[in-house]
């Protein structure tokens, strides 16, 4: 049985879309049960033999400072979830709600696991080749190191290797051109590094990727700083909807576009069905001592029981122990990859 | 008249394109003349009132590094065209060749203007609002501080005010996060120089932007690293490019579909045209002492042409001598902004 703890008030939406996708979930796996974690009033009208509500009084909304959500709602549905997973009563954690918050409230709860130096956020982008391809860090982490980077490439390999099957799942490192020469001096460090972690079977490097690769699908997991890889995810998000809302516009300017959409509409179906970032939804927060996974705060229900099940699986594939055999495996690497301390000079 | 000199070997097409586009480019404007730089043999066939054959006896191709190309091909076309512009015999020159060897060769042979550090390269990204959001640097930097982007501040700005007329363009810079507190230590700091900058009416700063406001046009210009803006850029085409195959293969799946593609034409002929990266083709290489714009390797005659009005309308309404106004009226700013010395310990 895996188990598990649901942040229920979290995301744009709360209990309207968290409490009919937990319902969806636990009619398609047998084998999973559920804490609800919020408000109890709110999610009384649930009763299932496979979930049980866990009670918490306070919520992080969407927009609640990093600090307030850690210092001053310390009964939130979000870290009472979270505390399932430390306390052991739940495999893995899910919150829809607000990005920043939850991975401080999971960094102070559950802590860095040995041998990270910061836990990464893994999204999973859509690729030609039909499937996914996921980018690491995404936003948690600006000015890396290549020490990080090399730590994300063994996190981003462990939760690809639990979710998708692949035991040596090929590493890209995103850069301004393929050439090892190319990009800046930390980036030219990383690949170094990582081309050393390959030598030992540590990860499966591919070499550089531009960021056009993604969406090729050229490797299996890109790593990147969590600056730039905030950058593509916005850049990505912001022309799929500029996209959009022209084929919008233009399908409805007069009487024979809107037939003409009338026409196409199983076609933009089958389009929007394969590009759907919904099918996707689930991003893993890497690098803890538990496992937590965040659903997009606008989530509907069918996304929310996608991110359900990412999690579900994730955890029944056993990521944490993945992640542990992967940083134990590196952690000859990751050692002497330690970041030299700062030359300190007494004056 | 305003004089042209045009890389005619350049791109992946050479003469094939850039004839064509030269007589188009020539039938539209009345007071220009071109300078068709290249092997004479090539050139041979064209003949026109208002332009001349420049000879250049070599051609960097697109896979040339930049050390061929600035150190052994001295007599090539790209060289010859710049050389044109720093004799005076040229207004403006447009290559289609290779990036890196033509950013190279144009500060070889023009030198940084004063005041600024590094050239950048300015690339108009299409936008919802019908225009383009001109993002630079797009990959001439890695490694980029504040100071930096205080001076693509300054460059975009002339640019876009000769370009579009407008006299004060909206600056964005982009991050992770509208806030002020976001990102790295050297963004915080080049959202204070800029904040500065605005403050003395040198530029018209918005404040921090994120990789969607790029194509909602929350800006005119978007200022970030060229590492950062590399990325975000192939990005771009990578979906691009990944949602035009699928739109492809989802058209052409069946009988029933061709017909629904037949029926969308030309919907999707209205949406191609809205988002098509022809219309916006020219770059333009900021902070050189003349100008050199950049045409897309692969680009027809259409987008050639499209960049060859771009250089056009830069050099007839004065860029080079905005960019100088606007870096004097940000002298102080520039002086005060500069790099300080890395301490020194004396052990």
């Amino acid at each position: 049985m895996t188990i598990l703890a649901i942040d229920c008030m979290g995301g744009d939406h709360g209990t309207q879309v968290t409490l009919p996708a937990c319902r969806q979930f636990l009619k398609q796996h047998d084998d999973a049960s559920l804490l609800l974690v919020g408000q109890p009033e709110a999610l009384a009208g649930f009763a299932h033999p496979r979930a049980r509500v866990v009670p918490a009084s306070e919520i992080v909304s969407m927009d609640d400072p990093v600090e307030v959500a850690l210092r001053r709602k310390k009964d939130s549905s979000m870290r009472v979830a979270i505390e399932q997973v430390k306390g052991g009563q739940a495999d893995v954690a899910l919150s829809a709600g607000n990005t920043g918050a939850l991975m401080a409230i999971a960094r102070y709860v559950l802590k860095t696991a040995e041998g990270i130096d910061r836990p990464a956020i893994a999204y999973p982008m859509p690729n030609s080749k039909g499937g996914a391809t996921t980018m690491l860090d995404l936003g948690a982490n600006v000015d890396c190191t290549a020490e990080h980077l090399l730590q994300f490439a063994v996190l981003g390999s462990a939760l690809v290797s639990a979710l998708n099957g692949k035991p040596d799942p090929l590493v890209g490192l995103l850069n301004i051109g393929e050439e090892a020469i190319k990009g800046s001096e930390e980036i030219k460090r990383a690949g170094e590094l990582l081309r050393q972690a390959a030598q030992t079977g540590v990860i499966n490097f591919y070499g550089n990727v531009e960021g056009n690769d993604t969406f090729k699908g050229t490797t299996d997991i890109v790593v990147c700083d969590g600056f730039v890889g905030n950058v593509a995810l916005k850049t990505t998000e912001g022309l799929a909807s500029m996209i959009a809302g022209f084929l919008r516009e233009e399908f409805s300017r007069n009487l024979l576009t809107k037939l003409a959409a009338l026409a196409a509409m199983p076609v933009l179906g089958a389009l929007k069905k394969r590009i759907d970032p919904r099918r996707h939804n689930g991003a893993a927060l890497l690098g803890l001592r538990g496992l937590v996974f965040k659903s997009h705060g606008g989530a509907d229900e069918f996304a929310f029981c996608c991110a359900m099940t990412r999690a579900y699986d994730a955890a029944r594939h056993g990521l944490l122990g993945r992640v542990q055999e992967r940083i134990t495996r590196a952690a000859p690497l990751l050692a002497c990859a330690a970041p030299q301390p700062a030359v300190t000079t007494t004056n």
